[in-house]
């Protein structure tokens, strides 16, 4: 963990002060030096791969800095990185954190940033163990998360087959539905509100990813943040084939009357809304039976097929069927 | 590999074009995965530990998008997170890079960029593994090294011991004086006035940092980013030790009685100078005797002892001493 100047010493003491729990990390763990020195030493187990994965967290592009409580932000830089580890099978390690911060920042705003990073990396079992701290005028975050796998038994995007079965865990929509009322600002932003929670502080599913890769049961997986008609069609590029997706099938949020009212459509909400976190994923038809209904209380839930020929199709309700279109729908799609 | 939408596929697919060298990453290399993926994947070697480090390179922090060279600015993201490889004395194996851009940006400016990053990545032997990419009004690098060290021959700042002798790689105050040039705008900045060179094209001390590890021949070591008086200050208070230095031992830059005249002093640059990227180590004075004057044509210059009194003492031409203060004399310091 580096800092850039002399006045910069104070962000990091309180950095450390709030993330480094000494006694989660005695001598002897596999993870040392990083805070203060030039970087951070970690000891892989034998017989397993290195994840990496990075992702921006900036004021404006991917959160408000008036709207989104500093302890959301906290969780959710990491939350969001940690999902790319849940959607290759791993389990997270340790993380870098990069932090631009305005002066107006390293008080208030810093401390419960700090706090729901902190509740994130317990929850994720996953270490702070270095980077690189700066003033700015504007809050920056780069986080990068260091997992590992089993040798061979990541899961990859490109290994969906034609006549393999298309899953998600859990419901879709629901961070998107979320982001509208926190929008609408007339609901309070805070993890007791289970509108906005899965939008502030979604949860990776890296327990089951982990099975899946451990089970070898998906034969491509990936995470979806930025909806499913996006993120299929990223998938379906990958492997080289295509998907139907039975529209009615689709576990999507449960919208209100007076939201329905609004223009909330479930299904369009459940199709083209980001940032759900949740986990796709595809397994060949001779192993469905052994999926379980869900996963740890995690619902999983067949939505449609891969095909041979390349596209995404969706089936509709009424029996027609049109092609799926990458996130054609959101008008708020370029603000995030 | 990602990206936050398809608007952004251009970025990343000129990325890929430039980066990705097939040819040399073949089936079976250690690094999988990757581009177009969640994360990337790294088979570590057995008997080594992984090093991890970021760095922020950010517009009007770091470099500014008018006067340094993009091809510059591709080359040195790369090579200060580099350094601090080398800091340690371990090998870089692949990095991450996440970079916004403004829409004005993608065209030229990022070939040119991408240019000096693939020289730089070829130079270090260090590959592209991953990233994410967004629109943003303002240029935002960050890039994650991944490297890798025997287990337990790590250098760190902190084994510094009364009676060690410091010494230092190179000259001290180059890139210092190559930004004054740059900023007066009288000569071009480019990669063969060797003014300039140091500042805008560093060399991470690699093969020195590594030899040093290997034959445990150093105590304490890392690199001066921030110049020597704030450094060795960092270093000396993570080893809970002081330091004496002589001044008139300090390979300094040279500098043109034109420059003299116009105030820059070789001492100061050498002092309070930052970004020339030399090591800075300790050795047992029983093993300074090994220590050969130069490194595969990199001279190593003693500048003084590890005291067991904290504080740093300079040592006067004039026969006098007095404290070294951390980076005390440079005015642009906060611009950087």
């Amino acid at each position: 963990m580096k800092h850039n100047n002399r006045g910069e010493n104070a962000i990091l003491n309180r950095i450390v002060a709030r993330m480094v729990d000494r006694a989660r990390n005695p001598a002897g763990h596999r993870l040392a030096l990083g805070i203060g020195d030039d970087a951070a030493l970690f000891r892989p187990k034998p017989a397993h791969e290195i994840i990496l994965t990075c992702d921006w967290f900036l004021e404006g592009t991917h959160f408000l800095r008036d709207t989104h409580p500093p302890d959301a932000v906290g969780w959710k830089c990491l939350a969001r990185a940690v999902s790319d580890v849940a959607a290759v099978g791993g389990t997270p390690r340790c993380f870098l954190l990069s932090l631009a911060l305005p002066d107006s920042h390293t008080g208030r705003w810093l401390e419960e940033f700090l706090g729901g990073l902190r509740r994130a990396s317990r929850k994720f079992d996953c270490l702070l163990a270095g980077g690189d701290t700066t003033r700015r005028a504007e809050i920056l975050i780069n986080i990068t998360v260091v997992a590992e796998v089993r040798t061979s038994r990541a899961i990859r995007r490109s290994g969906a087959r034609a006549g393999d079965l298309i899953y998600v865990s859990g419901r879709l929509g629901e961070a998107e539905l979320g982001l509208r009322v926190l929008r609408r600002g007339r609901r309070s932003a805070n993890n007791k509100n289970p509108l906005t929670r899965k939008h502030l502080y979604p949860s990776p599913r890296l327990a089951l990813g982990q099975w899946l890769a451990d089970c070898r049961m998906a034969t491509a997986m990936m995470d979806l943040s930025d909806g499913l008609s996006s993120d299929l069609a990223r998938l379906c590029e990958a492997s080289g084939v295509g998907a139907r997706v039975e529209s009615e099938k689709l576990p999507a949020v449960r919208v209100s009357d007076s939201d329905r009212k609004l223009g909330l459509d479930p299904l369009q909400l459940a199709l083209h809304g980001g940032d759900d976190y949740e986990l796709l994923f595809t397994v060949p038809a001779n192993k469905a039976g052994m999926l379980p209904r869900k996963y740890k209380n995690v619902r999983l839930t067949r939505i449609g097929k891969i095909t041979e020929e390349s596209g995404v199709v969706l089936l509709q309700e009424s029996g027609g069927e049109r092609s799926l279109i990458s996130g054609g729908w959101d008008p708020f799609r370029t603000k995030r």
